[in-house]
């Protein structure tokens, strides 16, 4: 059986019209002999609505019965879905979490995937055309059902290939967007970005959490665990996109670097004075932690006459609860101050290349200051390199690495 | 443990009041110590938005994504539900077609309920003070999704009660509606027309198919099946309501008449001259059923001369199919004409009593004949006596009757 999934979003979905176009990539696909999975997302703007309700019956809903009212969102999609390809004489049927069924823990809102039963669904992919199924939704052992949080869709759809590939051999994944593929880096920031037709999960990942937000971040660390092959491709063009897979011999060889990302989302905590003695950091990070106060960049400078400062990077929707408890840490171990700065960006060059090719660091940095722009902060990972930058020079450096790293295109 | 089922239709929980007016309900039943089953219909509207949904994407929408569709009607209503009631403090938890499960055929659209797994529900009574259950909805051998047919959240509602009864002995079912309970006759049209205490499964399901429309047919007779006590309540005073149960001695003995039902929706159809040989009625009825024209009161008036006349009842709606068959049927057997009369109406008196008490019928007749009233057709059971009448005089006919046998109130 030759099984194809293919995922679309809620503003793919919206309406009839929408439904229609996205019917037409899915029959294409049966046209060519495939067994299709379709996964698909609640309607825009349906969510939002169940949200908006469920707030209205209650000041704080019980998860599970939030998560059993945001359900119907993706239940309505596919149903209607379903009795379009029906129309079109297709043999479709949809299936919702438990259906499935989409076995889960209890974390109601955000809940992981424990398993998903492919056996039953293989019998089904025999009977019908299109198995149409809900993403977003899964089924606990307590029979409640649940939800895998805001874009969960993605990782429901590489969750059923990952499945279905263990019982019949590697299941494709397509996820449409509203975006052709995956870039070098932002097209509206650098017109010259050009789509990367091959990236592997590790750069992916990087990519996605420094805000190129064309895939969810868990859906790729699912694809990476169990190797399905991901194409990102445009519901509204026939382009084959960017394929996400395994990190390979020619990737590496190839390019340095393959792409080019940035955050704006960055302010820079200083703790100025702070003694150098042993469990400072803790003292300073773990409330941070505790409060779930996401920490990106940390650096601390070099210990001079037994002082040093500890800078930090989180997030503007953090700022005032991390100013609360740094302040409180500061007090505690005897710190002269503290300082914030939220007019600063990150800057990432991003390639699996820099495994094998050294000196990747020196270039960017090199090419920073030849555009006279100033490094606040450095930090590096086996296949990344990001530098915290003023804010109003994030544009230029952007367009400084992508051309030093020969990424511009015509 | 000690349950009570209580079921509370659309209009009862149509918006966030309209809850709130339940749930005191609700937590009456659990201060006196009941685990509570709240069956719930969908919200007032959101069903007939669905079917309205489901047209607009297709002429003749696949039935089982129209059921999978139309089911989270309730999903939606159970779970925003839940949600007051756990804000209320209850421990309560929402629990759709398939997770109680509701077992059903495959018959889309008008499921019937084959079994309800009580074992699972009852350990969910255990751990929680009140179970709310989608009405309506059912689940398939066949991993589907099925709905009961409008009005099968009465079914739902009685059919848990009987599964409940079956593990843990006798389970009241108490049925929400928008009137107080079941009245001798229509207090619209007869003001003196008074509350009924106490009434047999079989004379409500007369009154029910009268047009009495408090309770669904269907759940009568489960109800009659599994003898469930159902109580008819109103959802807005604190009325008693009235006890549909089984027939008792007492019953019998008390009335001959419990109550005057009435028909505006019949139209009467004679085929006149024909000739009276065997399988004339076969060859008349057949095409009817076969075209699912309900017949409702039939008589063939007493032969002359080998001719007789044929006359029966049909639906407003079915009246111009019927002619269509009735006359190619008429003109095959060589009959002479047919013709038709729409201002016509049936009223009927209802009692188990009649079972014990002769004369009945000529109480009716006689009474219907001093008030110059011209009986057009009659038909008897062993519980009703049904007479077709013109239209205009039905109000009178129905005054009359309720007077003869009793009924009048203060």
């Amino acid at each position: 059986m030759k099984v194809l999934v293919q995922k679309f979003g809620g503003s793919s979905v919206a309406d009839l019209e929408c439904m229609k176009k996205v019917r037409a990539k899915v029959l294409d696909a049966v046209a060519q002999g495939y067994k299709v999975v379709v996964v698909l997302s609640a309607r825009a703007g349906q969510t939002n609505k169940l949200v908006e309700m469920a707030y209205q019956w209650s000041d704080e809903p019980n998860p599970a019965e939030y998560d059993a009212l945001l359900a119907t969102g993706e239940q309505e999609s596919i149903a209607l879905f379903s009795m379009l390809l029906n129309d079109a004489g297709v043999k479709a049927r949809s299936m919702v979490g438990y259906q499935v069924p989409v076995l889960t823990d209890n974390s109601y809102g955000s809940a992981r995937i424990i398993s998903i039963e492919a056996g039953h669904f293989l019998s089904e992919l025999e009977r019908f055309d299109v198995v149409v199924m809900a993403g977003f939704q899964g089924y606990s052992m307590e029979n409640r059902i649940t939800t895998l949080g805001r874009g969960g869709s993605d990782t429901s759809a590489v969750a059923i290939a990952a499945a279905l590939s263990a019982e019949i051999g590697t299941v494709d994944c397509h996820i449409y967007t509203d975006v052709d593929g995956v870039y070098t880096t932002d097209p509206r920031m650098v017109p010259k970005a050009t789509k990367i037709p091959k990236i592997s999960y590790d750069e992916m990942l990087e990519m996605a959490s420094m805000g190129a937000k064309v895939l969810q971040i868990r859906s790729v660390e699912f694809a990476k665990k169990y190797k399905v092959p991901v194409w990102v491709r445009s519901t509204f063009t026939n382009d084959e996109g960017t394929l996400v897979t395994q990190e390979d011999e020619s990737m590496m060889e190839s390019v340095m670097v393959s792409g080019v990302a940035f955050d704006k989302d960055q302010v820079r905590i200083t703790i100025l004075g702070v003694p150098d003695q042993p469990g400072v950091s803790a003292a300073l990070f773990a409330p941070l932690a505790d409060h779930e106060i996401l920490v990106d960049m940390i650096v601390q400078k070099a210990s001079r006459e037994g002082i040093t400062d500890m800078t930090y990077t989180v997030s503007h929707k953090d700022l005032k609860r991390a100013l609360v408890y740094t302040e409180k840490v500061a007090e505690e171990i005897g710190a002269q101050g503290i300082e914030y700065d939220d007019q600063v960006a990150k800057v990432s060059v991003i390639g699996v290349g820099m495994r094998n090719h050294s000196g990747v660091a020196a270039i960017a940095f090199s090419a920073l200051h030849k555009a006279n722009i100033n490094i606040l902060m450095i930090s590096t990972s086996e296949i990344k390199i990001s530098c915290l930058i003023h804010a109003n020079e994030l544009e230029k450096a952007v367009r400084t690495l992508h051309t030093t790293f020969g990424l511009d295109g015509e």
